[in-house]
């Protein structure tokens, strides 16, 4: 096997309770049987020596009752001396990794009463057919092999990790769909796309493809993608029709139209709505949904152009059309209104729909958090996004679903970096239960990864827990975002978007810095309604850590604690590069007691990101320094 | 056909004289047989119609008189009533060339005798072997096909291009030798090696090749290419004892050693001369020489590192070796000592050796200077550098030879932008005498290309003439330099380069710009002795156009005419752009006088260099506005 088990490698020296010895219940389904099978090879794992009873019940045990249906709740309760396990097939295998997680912490009783908070919760994979992935950091695809899908053990195992954390479903191809990959839903790879589709389901995962708004035109030969034209309906119909019944796990269609070149219904003078609808009416009769992205914004902006906004594009475009849009579709909305970065305020379009579903989407694929070299765990982000309150309610009550764009590839960790295998984890735990603590999700990784050694386990928590506000830290100040080098978006290069097409200006001169969001400038903190709007438009009273995204200030304004903005700005850089130097050494600290190959991989990834932190450092600070020639208060060196 | 015949496809609607209907003389070698074929098509070509007379003389005729050698004395003097050409071969074709460019021209009796300034002159090739021409904006390679060198009906027209303007060499590969290129010396090509070097050969030009230092290790299978070993000296003796015997017009190699990555003898503690000596050693029984390129320098420089200066590498490296190198060794150095910059000094190397021959290395390929989308004429340049006076004399009387990377590609046009040509057709002609005029051989060029209308000539030439200054005025001011886009080197970013590893900055903060290079910098003005270094080295004597090159100045530094540096950087940019959108309306004003193919074409080039001069005012003035919030004195507007 060229490829680690992650947290499902059962490391644990904890003594297994009396009651794991004995396995009672025969689950009828696939997915029972699957939980059954995880439950034994789990348990022989840790030491223990489970034997199957078939239903005979005779003393302490592990009952599994496994009831027909396909819903997700899952019940896991005492037995007498020993623990009952009940749900559908795919809720015992919820069940059974709840359980051996805690055994495996050596947690003798874990009952657990607990259905899931959003019933679709998935990854992304922007994987190609050629086999790259876009914006990938862990090797190339596992999905796709010399230019064809594939079905490998590893899909498998990939099933086997989502589903370990109730992760419910994954969109097979990059949302820009290009060369093979258009052919995906022609029938060309039914056979396969059904082999990954039962492979995946097994572990109660659903196949999603991503499609292309132009297929009637590119694969189809219609003269027209026009959502409205009845030709087009009636290919997108016989097209579903024929791809959902060779393919039965299929759940439905990802779409990114309109944007950033992507084919789209605007083309055809056609509302988001329309385009949306006709492929929900496509996919209706076999129970499919569409999830379209709403990351709808001008990639052509002039740079001298005040008045655009990219941050207000995705609520300009979407918030009209709440209402009318069809009940299987979501729309795809990313945590922050402009794209991925360290720090961006929740999406308001996230706030404000009342009668849309939607999903939001995260991205473990670190692009500008690092690319998984840098140590940057998503968790607390995740967190503040979910819990952020609007008009409406928090955003995780007002959600239907989430998904990420995964940071897995066919690297042997998965993710490049062995940390970042915490997102992976961490994301699908949140999504099941948006209330988990971000310091227990770490623990609990850490100990389920590295085993129980309280020194590793310690140290790495401490890391993950404080990695973002870390890198936050040495790279963009308070919100500014968009200072990397334009195209590969890793490292500082803090003018390079700035006299592009993006969308994505600070335009610092020697004095000021920041775009104005408030309704003396964009009018953006409108879109959040009076109260938190008003909130983000006052700076005295803006989350300071937002205070560059909503306002353009002069370096010399005053933080709450005395310090000038730029001061503040100084400190940070310096202030981060220190704390990245500090978990670099205290990786260095646990030499031996982690896995030497790991050890090693993730130590040359500290040195990296301390290399990188100290060029973020200097960079932004004497870029600044240059603007402003306002030396650091404390003396320390900047260069011109 | 699909390539155009450029300025031999003999526009004329001149009268011919009456002596041109006859031609006598039988030359007898394969040049010389060239050069008749090509006065009597060319003739026919502008409506004659010469009778081939043997050696039979019976009244007014074009007499060709061939005499054994291999010399380029041209001699062309009125004979009676007709013209006599004497020469060797390869000078009846230059003879041929330069007479039938002058018939083409309506001149009747152009008497001339002439020698070659230099007896190597020649464009290298940035041809891959896989096609792709770095830095090439024409196209892909004419000289790779498929991975492999082809020869084709191509390769002789190019042929013909070069000797029609007196070039002698070619060098047919990348320095940064690559893939299947490093096969090129193995064997594996010599018979189409051959057949090129045969097809070339026949219009007097000679074959060259990039090596790689490396070959020992990577196509010897040697364990080391230290220049002392036994064994790499051997190696290259043999390569070369087949290859030159194989491949008959081979005139020697062109290197890049420890250059960008490339090998070198630094890799084995050898001095550039140990390095290029061991292979002139090994191309001296076949009369070769050795290019060897003196574009040494750090490209992993610490942009803090105010000490090192990147403009002093190459004499730094080169100086101290003179004396040292073989005489068949030619230092190659680029014409300025940075990189092909619309504004540099001259190179103080090529004014500093003294017993060390050079060659020194134009670029046609417009990588900085607008890559054949711009209009950019460097006959101004390249004779501004030739005309140069150092210490010891000017550069033209120093070199031993010149080269041009070339601007060729497999458009139809040859080299993307068709008023490009005209660089390739002044490069060889000032090859050939230096002291040629700018304004003359725009002249030539455009009615040789457009034929005798007036108004075309005029406004042709005047573009031509204008164009540099045009373009460095709209885009890097006073020698600054780099404030392109890092990589492609299309279109402005100002700070692209500044944090980068290339040792190419500006520094510039909101009072100041530039790098210091006088003695109270870098010390590199002391390259240059101390006359003319002393005159650089003094802000109030430096030459303004050089002045951001040699200098580190505050943006209210007072020009000559009084105005502050930075408001002569605005007005520069306002005015190259105004002068761009001249052009422009210029050539607009030409229809119906250009065929409508080349017409159409240039057209578009024109609105794409109107576009690209806006983005690099408005970008480059913003951005010194933004650093300075100083605004422009006329009142025009700048962008925050």
């Amino acid at each position: 096997m060229d490829y680690s088990l992650l947290w499902l490698d059962w490391k644990t020296n904890a003594l297994l309770p009396e009651y794991t010895g004995r396995i009672v219940g025969l689950p009828a389904t696939r997915q029972g049987k699957a939980a059954l099978r995880e439950l034994m090879n789990g348990l022989k794992a840790m030491g223990g020596e489970p034997e199957q009873c078939g239903n005979r019940e005779t003393g302490p045990a592990i009952r599994l009752t496994e009831y027909l249906g396909n819903d997700e709740k899952v019940t896991l309760r005492r037995r007498g001396e020993g623990m009952e396990l009940i749900g559908s097939g795919r809720a015992l295998l919820y069940g059974v990794f709840h359980l051996l997680r805690h055994l495996a912490m050596g947690e003798t009783y874990p009952e657990w009463e607990s259905s899931p908070a959003y019933p679709i919760r998935m990854l992304d994979h922007w994987d190609n057919a050629d086999g790259s992935i876009e914006r990938g950091y862990a090797g190339r695809s596992f999905f796709f092999r010399e230019g064809k899908p594939v079905c490998s053990a590893r899909t498998r195992e990939y099933a086997r990790l989502l589903a370990s954390v109730g992760l419910n479903g994954c969109c097979l191809n990059n949302v820009n769909v290009s060369g093979e990959a258009l052919e995906l839903i022609t029938g060309k790879y039914d056979g396969v796309l059904r082999e990954i589709g039962e492979t995946l389901g097994e572990y109660g995962v659903s196949l999603w493809l991503s499609v292309s708004f132009a297929a009637p035109l590119d694969q189809g030969g219609l003269p027209t993608a026009d959502p409205l034209d009845p030709a087009v309906r009636r290919w997108w119909g016989d097209t579903c029709a024929r791809l959902f019944a060779a393919v039965p796990g299929l759940a439905g269609f990802l779409v990114k139209a309109d944007s950033e070149g992507r084919p789209g219904p605007h083309i055809y003078g056609r509302t988001q709505a329309e385009g949306a609808n006709m492929l929900a009416e496509a996919v209706r009769p076999y129970g499919g949904r569409i999830l379209w992205r709403c990351f709808v914004y001008s990639c052509t902006q002039d740079w001298r152009d005040q008045r655009t906004d990219r941050a207000r594009a995705q609520y300009d475009t979407f918030a009209p059309l709440d209402g009318q849009f069809a009940d299987n579709v979501l729309l795809q909305i990313k945590n922050g209104p402009v794209d991925f970065q360290i720090r961006e305020p929740v999406s308001p379009l996230a706030l404000r729909l009342e009668k849309t579903k939607s999903i939001m989407e995260f991205q473990l694929a670190q692009e500008y958090t690092g690319q998984q070299r840098h140590l940057c765990w998503l968790a607390p982000m995740m967190k503040e996004t979910l819990d952020l309150r609007g008009p409406a309610g928090a955003v995780k009550d007002r959600l239907s679903a989430i998904c990420a764009v995964s940071n897995t590839g066919d690297d042997p960790n998965w993710t490049g970096h062995d940390l970042a295998a915490a997102n992976l984890y961490a994301f699908g735990r949140l999504c099941w239960d948006p209330e988990l603590e971000a310091e227990g999700l770490a623990r609990d990784w850490t100990r389920l990864t590295f085993g129980p050694d309280p020194a590793v386990t310690e140290t790495v928590t401490d890391m993950l827990l404080c990695s973002r506000e870390v890198y936050e830290q040495y790279t963009a100040p308070l919100g500014l975002g968009w200072l990397c080098v334009p195209g590969t978006h890793y490292g500082p290069s803090p003018e390079g978007y700035e006299y592009d097409r993006w969308g994505t200006y600070h335009r610092a001169t020697c004095r000021e810095i920041g775009v104005e969001r408030g309704p003396l400038g964009t009018g953006f903190t409108d879109q959040y309604g009076p109260e938190l709007g008003g909130m983000y438009a006052n700076a005295a009273a803006c989350p300071e850590e937002l205070l560059l995204f909503f306002h353009r200030l002069p370096y010399t304004y005053r933080m709450k604690d005395g310090r000038t903005l730029l001061q503040r700005i100084y400190d940070d850089h310096f202030a981060g590069c220190a704390r990245a130097e500090a978990m670099a050494k205290a990786w260095d600290g646990l030499e031996g007691r982690i896995p030497p190959d790991v050890f090693a991989r993730v130590r040359e990834r500290f040195r990296e990101q301390l290399r990188s932190a100290r060029e973020w450092r200097d960079v932004v600070n004497s870029w600044l320094y240059r603007l402003t020639l306002i030396p650091d208060e404390q003396g320390r060196e900047l260069y011109i």
